[in-house]
């Protein structure tokens, strides 16, 4: 059945030099990943670029024409190194215009932190043709231009933007997992895993190798479309670890 | 005087479909980054994907001929769904062979733990014409071939083979930074920065917001190879903060 089903597919670009520098610790590559699965979109593929306008557009213009949406966080605020929404614009060639409305919320917002600035009014400009994705956080709003969805950079921002954009993207079957756990290592069951994922089509088996507290483990992930094709794969894969004398741990370790 | 200097530049290609479901937060990016830094050399893009040869190989055709040096984290395990080695082999045009160190160093480390299998024999596969980065912790080493560094997906693992690496890899200056800390929102205080970072030619001043505590704070961080423009533009900005009655915190909140 998985063979004639539409999977709709995201790819993500992460902008900015703190990433590149390892200064920051990126968490939105997660977020938005587990955000997407629950809309029944996959993330196919991730750029990280810096601060960088020909970066940008190359990871813009490569990817949004090959997946259904395009995400791309960070660089949207109101300093000199955010260049994104100049980037994008000319990335897609079109002019960057004020928008009215992010303008009238941004205004609002800042009547009682100080009142409009040109800085913050730079929050309020997007590639002409854009339609804004609120954020009830800070005021400045993500944009979506065509299938480019621009967020921020800040993991909570970002939380609020793709809250607001919950359930209105189409999506397919979001992709279902289970987790078994066992502590072994990954290299005495890999004929097992193997032999498990070929006598289940529609569905993949990772094997996630750990060492704790002086012991080695792993989990094993069984990822499908399907839930009953999912459950069937998962009950094989704990019978044949027991029955190789592995005791398992259901949810992982 | 950064104008003739040469940039010793590096990718990262990220290996794994547990990036892109989100179940795993990626820890390598950050990681490599820093080491990198260290080495002079430059982290300047980044790509994740899933474990699929055909992106893989393209990931690694497309970055290995731009940059000095790519590495990769993932896929070099014992199990099925490794295939880092195969689509690397592949994408450069060589067989895979089994590298005879990398066996006895296996066999060694599985002594006293079960024997060597099938499975384990998996990783002394290389591609031919690959040399070994040496691993203490698992007995599986990494794999230099050309310009490629193949590294593992666990991060601890691979914080080994950059330290057997450290120091063998020719770079330029280390990228410096200073980060100076601010309870102010950075929209207050854009034009100052844009401004600064104007007057010091050679650095670079990013702008990282931030919400804690019901409080908007900002870090500023100032980037340059050079130490002596990177103080002059580290106080420069702090006299412009001052100046405009902004307390700072030093090294960044």
């Amino acid at each position: 059945m998985a063979a004639a089903e539409r999977i709709w597919t995201a790819a993500l670009v992460v902008i900015g030099d703190e990433i590149l520098s390892g200064r920051t610790q990126d968490k939105n590559i997660a977020q938005i990943a587990l955000w997407l699965n629950l809309q029944g979109i996959r993330l196919v593929e991730v750029r990280v670029v810096g601060d960088a306008a020909v970066a940008i557009a190359e990871a813009v213009n490569a990817l949004r024409a090959r997946h259904d949406y395009l995400f791309t966080t960070g660089g949207i605020g109101p300093t000199h190194d955010d260049i994104t929404v100049d980037a994008i614009a000319e990335a897609v060639g079109v002019p960057v215009v004020v928008h009215s409305r992010a303008r009238a919320m941004l205004e609002r917002y800042y009547i009682s932190r100080g009142g409009i600035t040109d800085a913050r009014l730079r929050m309020a400009r997007v590639p002409e043709g854009a339609e804004l994705i609120e954020n009830r956080m800070s005021g400045a709003p993500g944009i979506r231009w065509g299938n480019i969805f621009i967020m921020a950079g800040v993991p909570a921002i970002t939380a609020m933007m793709l809250d607001a954009l919950s359930g209105t993207l189409e999506g397919g079957r979001p992709l279902l997992s289970e987790t078994i756990g066992c502590w072994v290592a990954e290299s005495e069951v890999a004929d097992l895993l193997g032999a498990t994922e070929k006598a289940h089509p529609g569905c993949q088996i990772g094997s996630y190798p750990f060492f704790r507290e002086g012991r080695t483990g792993a989990n094993f992930v069984i990822r499908s479309t399907d839930a009953a094709t999912l459950g069937a794969c998962r009950a094989d894969l704990a019978a044949r670890l027991m029955a190789a004398g592995r005791e398992t741990v259901d949810g992982g370790i």
